[in-house]
């Protein structure tokens, strides 16, 4: 039950006693964001730089509130993708922000592996807040977290995850973390967005809405990546939200304790109906405050916080 | 004398004596700004996010040191109102910001009515900052907090506002303020920017300006919104100028006690003379000091806390 | 070795003594940054504004860390000089942002002269955080204590600056620190970028890179300012590499001690082969983690801070 990694890159790579090791810390600190006093000493003096060259607002602030109730300062630094020409320019601006004496930086990058690039000449700790259509790791584990504060043990559990597989590094850090802890995942959508090669995962692929809804016990709702998508996959959105989108008809046939998921932000009336998203199955709120918890988590334990020492 | 409210929305619904509250917990601390060491630890560990949906450098600088100064955390969270298409989506980057664990929300918003809507269905507490052309809280708070530094009690003293009232939330608030204290307003400007509707209100309204200077204790200008007028509401700014502009001849016809005000922006040689921006009979800048300690008396008595605590 | 100055503005004013006052403190601060917690509580309380009207993403960061590494609550505020149609505008926002009761107010502006404009009546501390091709003082400062700790004693050292030496208010402030310390500067670049009325300030120009690198032992690069240069005044990038960058074949011809600084962003493959950039004599990056301490030391001491404090 021991974290010993430097970075957080993907979840691709870590094994399930790290996922349990990110999850039970995350846990401690979820205790933290209910005290009236949202603040503890752990990181402070330490810095943070979000660095963030693909725009996020709520990842941002997500890992800003995250840093500021470590006490760690945290320093916001916004580049357009357009000003890097070369894998080099990313290299000194990286290298720069290091010297600037960051401890840890936070990247959220349009191009996958932009992490790894980093993590291999940077002695500053790295996080991967997204990077292309590859990962999403601490989405992937607030997903996780909240599935287990709800449903307790991962291990059995039905997880059905809908809509943009292909272009989605959440549905891709979510499989990996949810694989590794013993989950059953059916994925569906489009055929065009849900490829069979998915089934090389370990997941079912099914193009039958009733099919993917009626065992589940979780149901993540993914939106259309509309920004991802160069060529046409689908008709369109009205006809996506006609077939795939949960409607309260197609609720109806599914488990009565089924918990509802969706990363944010949501399209109301495409992937989700109005009244589903405000009804009490949904968690999407709390997937929002959990976010915080494991953020918190994966910063301190990068940095070499123990679990113990909370 | 005490304060009961979980939000500050607007002045309109507020009585004296809770105008007052925040008035007196305002000198408090104000003299917090005037130590070495301005920052007191009211808000420590609590989390506010400055919400702005319509741009606003300076009112957003001064709540972001209002709550650095009571030792909250707080974030910037600033949205285009285009990205909003529907009430709905408002609604849920309002919700994540709470599921951030966000304690309150400070809201500018283009649309009257937006802080209130929030405050429907948010338990975080909700600040206006400015909603349309509805009201503007604080502003009207630090405008008063300055006048009674100046000027002492309220009641009597007779209030002239010039300029554009009709699409003026600073009016709007300031008006309220006034008249709950007791003061007599006037209103002057060009007649399609003061309908003789704000008599209802209790004001005077002239549109001659010797008349509306002659007895003010107070002179408040407000500057020509450009931007909320689709019509041509009066023929030019040079026009404007010559007719309601305050003149150093204009100034001379005054009360020699008389004091100015200005919520800024200034517009130089529009509305007021630079001779008269840089005088002494200026308070402009006190107006901006004085927006700190207000700002923190509201937010810290929206969190709960008490005057005498202080 | 004390200091007495309310504003940094620039280096020609300082005497040796002064600069040498702030090296000495920096080094001081440097070794907070080294510490686990990398905090002083020296400026806690106080209120410093990066005040930028022109866009910079690396001094505004370096500066934003330092006030928070002393402890300072730390406001950013960008404006976009079309705003400012006239000086008296530039004025009232400084006198708006001195009104928030800053206590320190960082600029960087596109006018030479701006950050002497403004200490001219504002109360505050004005800190040049470089206005237009005049004067970047922490930088000089920064490149200074690189030099000293690099080679120790400035006087008598052999000092190469590289480039754009016309538009750079990095090279001006350069030269006036390092004159003042009593090294030997040298300049070279193109003709029309290298005038010789910098002979004036005491250097020596040449416009034969070999002549320039044959002695020196420190060689800083300076970058093409683009956006500052309105005709062309010289060929094309190519050219320019070609004739004057810092490639192997012309390292190799120089003391093998000596260092290669550049202020950054750098170019690779034009003022600097990438190898040389990557090599153990570039001290690049350690540059910009002596900005941190070196613009500590300047908050510092302009607050009034004592090094013997330290």
């Amino acid at each position: 039950m021991s974290w010993h990694r430097k970075h957080l890159l993907d979840i691709e790579s870590l094994s399930a006693e790290e996922i349990i090791t990110v999850l039970d810390t995350a846990r401690e600190f979820k205790a933290v964001g209910e005290r009236d006093i949202k603040k503890v000493p752990a990181l402070q003096g330490k810095t943070v730089v979000n660095f963030f060259v693909e725009p996020s607002t709520r990842t941002r602030v997500s890992f800003e509130l995250s840093a500021k109730r470590l006490s760690a300062d945290i320093i916001n630094f916004s580049a357009d993708a357009s000003s890097f020409q070369k894998g080099e320019c990313l290299k000194d601006t990286a290298r720069t922000l290091e010297a600037l004496n960051a401890d840890v930086i936070v990247i959220r990058h349009n191009a996958a592996g932009a992490p790894h690039f980093l993590a291999r000449f940077l002695n500053a700790h790295v996080v991967n807040a997204g990077d292309g259509a590859h990962e999403h790791p601490t989405q992937a584990l607030l997903d996780v977290f909240t599935i287990r504060e709800k449903k307790g043990e991962i291990a059995g559990l039905n997880i059905t995850i809908l809509g943009d597989i292909l272009y989605s590094r959440v549905a891709r850090s979510n499989i990996w973390a949810l694989r590794k802890l013993g989950a059953n995942i059916t994925l569906c959508g489009p055929s065009t967005l849900v490829p069979r090669v998915f089934e090389q995962m370990g997941c079912r692929v099914t193009y039958d809405m009733d099919d993917a809804l009626a065992n589940a016990d979780v149901i993540n709702l993914l939106r259309i990546q509309h920004e991802r998508q160069r060529k046409t996959m689908f008709p369109n959105i009205g006809e996506y939200a006609s077939l795939f989108g949960l409607t309260r008809a197609r609720l109806a046939k599914t488990k009565p304790d089924a918990i509802i998921m969706q990363p944010g932000p949501m399209n109301r009336s495409v992937e989700i109906e109005s009244e589903i998203a405000d009804g009490d199955r949904a968690v999407i709120l709390e997937q929002v405050t959990n976010g915080i918890a494991v953020r918190m988590s994966v910063l301190y334990l990068v940095n070499g916080g123990k679990r113990e020492d909370l």
